[in-house]
């Protein structure tokens, strides 16, 4: 799939005050810091808990101009379509593009993978 | 990966009343249910709308005996690790083994697709 490219991706998960729930995105965003580049990717939670997305903009290097926002969420509900909008409305300015990205969970690789889970249990495989 | 099979695996999204929410989970239901079988797979929602998981276990036929609900979640949060158990060992039979599956997002080959979509974006790959 041709994409763009971005100089950073935020990875935005929903958020919960549960260091449990967190863990399984910290270790998603470790792996990736790993293989890409610790200055490329950043983790941060819409609600809940912190580093918010301000959090995280405000900690960007001075040479990054073009960042996406990856939503951890398997759907669009309101909060992508509307809270997350203003959220990112918020932090533009004339040095930073700041675009919005469909969540992790419609992109064709996810839903495969998905449905590769699902076959493996029914054991369609 | 070596999995147990099951005879029925209900996904389980967490619940929203907005439509446009629960498109993704109907979508990927639908195309589970034309590869495996439409006897095979339900979706249920854990709560804000229906179906419910006591819906969707009252409808099986009744040559299910052995069911697994995967937990169309990122993350283990509160739901799965206290309400969602109830619920199914409130529903379990003689006749009707329920076992509870780790998360869809906790699975490796949807960990390793999301770590590519990230890379994409960062024009890794």
């Amino acid at each position: 799939m041709l994409r763009k490219e971005y100089d950073h991706i935020i990875l935005l998960a929903h958020g919960s005050p549960d260091p449990l729930w967190k863990e399984p995105f910290e270790t998603l965003h470790h792996r990736v810091a790993e293989l890409y580049g610790e200055a490329n990717t950043s983790l941060a939670y819409m609600e809940l808990t912190t580093p918010s997305l301000e959090d995280v903009v405000e900690k960007l290097n001075a040479d990054v101009t073009s960042v996406a926002v990856l939503p951890l969420f398997l759907a669009v509900g309101r909060h992508l379509r509307t809270d997350v909008p203003a959220q990112i409305e918020a932090l533009q300015s004339e040095k930073l593009n700041i675009v919005l990205l469909p969540p992790v969970g419609e992109d064709n690789a996810v839903k495969k993978a998905m449905e590769s889970v699902i076959a493996g249990y029914l054991g369609k495989e």
